[in-house]
């Protein structure tokens, strides 16, 4: 389904391991102050702003389980890799800076298949403002693994946990949810149409904003600067990779609260309203299941609600509750215990 | 060949991804006091002491390529996968503090392998005196992949760097060389003995030195405190994982020098020189190329020659040259250019 973007195949073994890196990170210019030193030592040296904490994530991406590289082109898997991670950072308020890459290729990958995967990862580093400044490269039996470290910094103190919601508070989403799931559906039908009959071309026009979704997902930095703006500081935050009903319960699991949420209440795109009828599927189960939209799923104070109401960025899906009951209540009025997915690829 | 230490075999679709993260980090309780949150957010907040650069550096281990289950006992693999990566703290000079894991696993394995693997992780951080802050669990087609990172700290401007060396510096390595690799000739020959009769006990006894330095290598933490005392200050330095040939080429690369080092002067214990003779392999070859010793190789000026000359831990086995070639002097006088190995698993 994806074409080649280049006919040249070098093989991996050409450079060699130490050849491999120097040549993937030559372009790599190092732009935050704090990135003292970068690629090629045991460790990357990085100094932080006076009065600030570290703030440090991983994410593994498994070919096979997280994505399908026949659909997937490499430069998207990168990007999307990086912006995995710093949106971890953005989920506890911060700014990020940094990160290291873990790479494990099996053969099967000429170098200008890696070359992709990096432009596509080095696309990411300039867009969120972070530095490229070590990781691994290794080989590996099969497929394709990457390991992406992020970190960043927030003010001393003033990281936002998922502990620190209390009854009442408001739960608040950012953009819109089940796009990402929405385009999975999509490129998953097309792939069995093009491996039932190689020669039909796949039907991906007009499904652009749910494809990218999937393929090309952004990492909240502007909400991040939003609320900055609004001056609201969220009491608990989380951003949504499992999917809103996972995160929820993440949230009221740390915060020991439970929570009501809305059906009637959940920003879902027309596209995804209209893919969830062609696919019939429910689209309240694919915003609760669905997962990938990295959107920021927090919690504010009552006080707040003036501030955000009428921001077409952010929606108020429900409240906090003293009592441990993780809710959904329906357009009926029927509540439902929410539940958590995970390990659904096993 | 390594018996089952348990007889319990509990799925991992019965815990969940997240009851499994959470059944295996329950025991971690934080000793640092910069590890302000650890596991269960969307990223570690951690602190250092003030004017230090914080050190952070990435390791992928893969199994079939960085490990064989088939010899490697899952607590030892776990112990192994912090040393290298505390391993490349040290040799900036740093001291460790925080490490996170990334853990990709097929359903083959039952969760009490996994809680021997953490039981191992967790045995390094004490001995290392490091918390695991945070990490991801997934499942993964096949196999086990580890992904961990080490978070450190150096007073700031002081972390030694690979491109400090100078021509005339003196070349000193800390322990022995060689091995790791000749305990790795021994489980791979007890492992085919095993395959064509499984009746057959391994012959490991007497072996006890150089098994232990491939299956449970040490971080030398130890050599960093000697430095420290002896008030000897590294130009350049840098961990042996692939081997004393490859890692002389890279120092003498980032400082722009090249080297002249004295195969009579490695140090070899004698248990290796045995090994070495009984399977046929020149120990020379085995300290160059055979690599996971983790001994610290560095560079001093002359003036430290004293200071370090009679340390049994430590040798001087050469020294930095002006001009670039990377010199082995055999014990004939020969010169031989040295040659870095690399994806020798590809």
């Amino acid at each position: 389904m994806i074409e080649e973007g280049t006919p040249q195949k070098t093989p991996l073994s050409q450079l060699g391991e130490f050849g491999l890196i120097r040549h993937l990170t030559q372009a790599v210019t190092l732009k935050n102050p704090g990135s003292r030193t970068g690629v090629g030592d045991d460790s990357a040296v990085l100094s932080f702003p006076e009065n600030t904490e570290v703030l440090v994530t991983k994410d593994l991406l498994m070919e096979g389980v997280h994505f399908d590289l026949s659909y997937t082109p490499l430069k998207h898997l990168g990007y999307k890799a990086i912006v995995v991670n710093v949106s971890d950072i953005y989920a506890m308020g911060g700014t990020p800076t940094q990160v290291l890459i873990g790479l494990a290729v099996s053969n099967r990958f000429p170098v200008e298949a890696l070359e992709e995967l990096y432009l596509g990862m080095f696309l990411a580093c300039e867009h969120y403002g972070v530095d490229l400044v070590g990781g691994d490269t290794t080989s590996g039996h099969q497929g394709l693994t990457l390991s992406v470290t992020a970190l960043g910094h927030v003010p001393a103190g003033g990281a936002i946990l998922r502990s620190g919601a209390q009854p009442n508070d408001l739960i608040v989403v950012s953009g819109d949810l089940g796009g990402a799931f929405m385009g999975l559906q999509i490129l998953e039908r097309e792939k069995v149409a093009y491996r039932a009959n190689p020669n039909v071309q796949p039907e991906l026009q007009g499904h652009e904003y749910v494809l990218e979704r999937q393929l090309k997902p952004e990492a909240r930095k502007d909400i991040i600067a939003l609320l900055a703006a609004l001056e609201v500081r969220p009491t608990a935050m989380i951003d949504i990779s499992d999917g809103l009903s996972s995160e929820l319960i993440h949230l009221c699991t740390a915060s020991g609260t439970g929570c009501k949420v809305f059906e009637d209440k959940f920003p879902i795109d027309p596209a995804v309203l209209r893919l969830a009828e062609e696919f019939g599927v429910n689209p309240i189960t694919a915003a609760l299941n669905g997962g990938e939209d990295y959107e920021l799923l927090f919690t504010v104070s009552l006080s707040n609600w003036e501030k955000i109401k009428a921001n077409p960025s952010l929606t108020v899906i429900g409240h906090m509750t003293a009592t441990p009951e993780t809710q959904l209540i329906t357009t009926a009025g029927q509540a439902i215990e929410l539940k958590a997915q995970g390990f659904t690829h096993a």
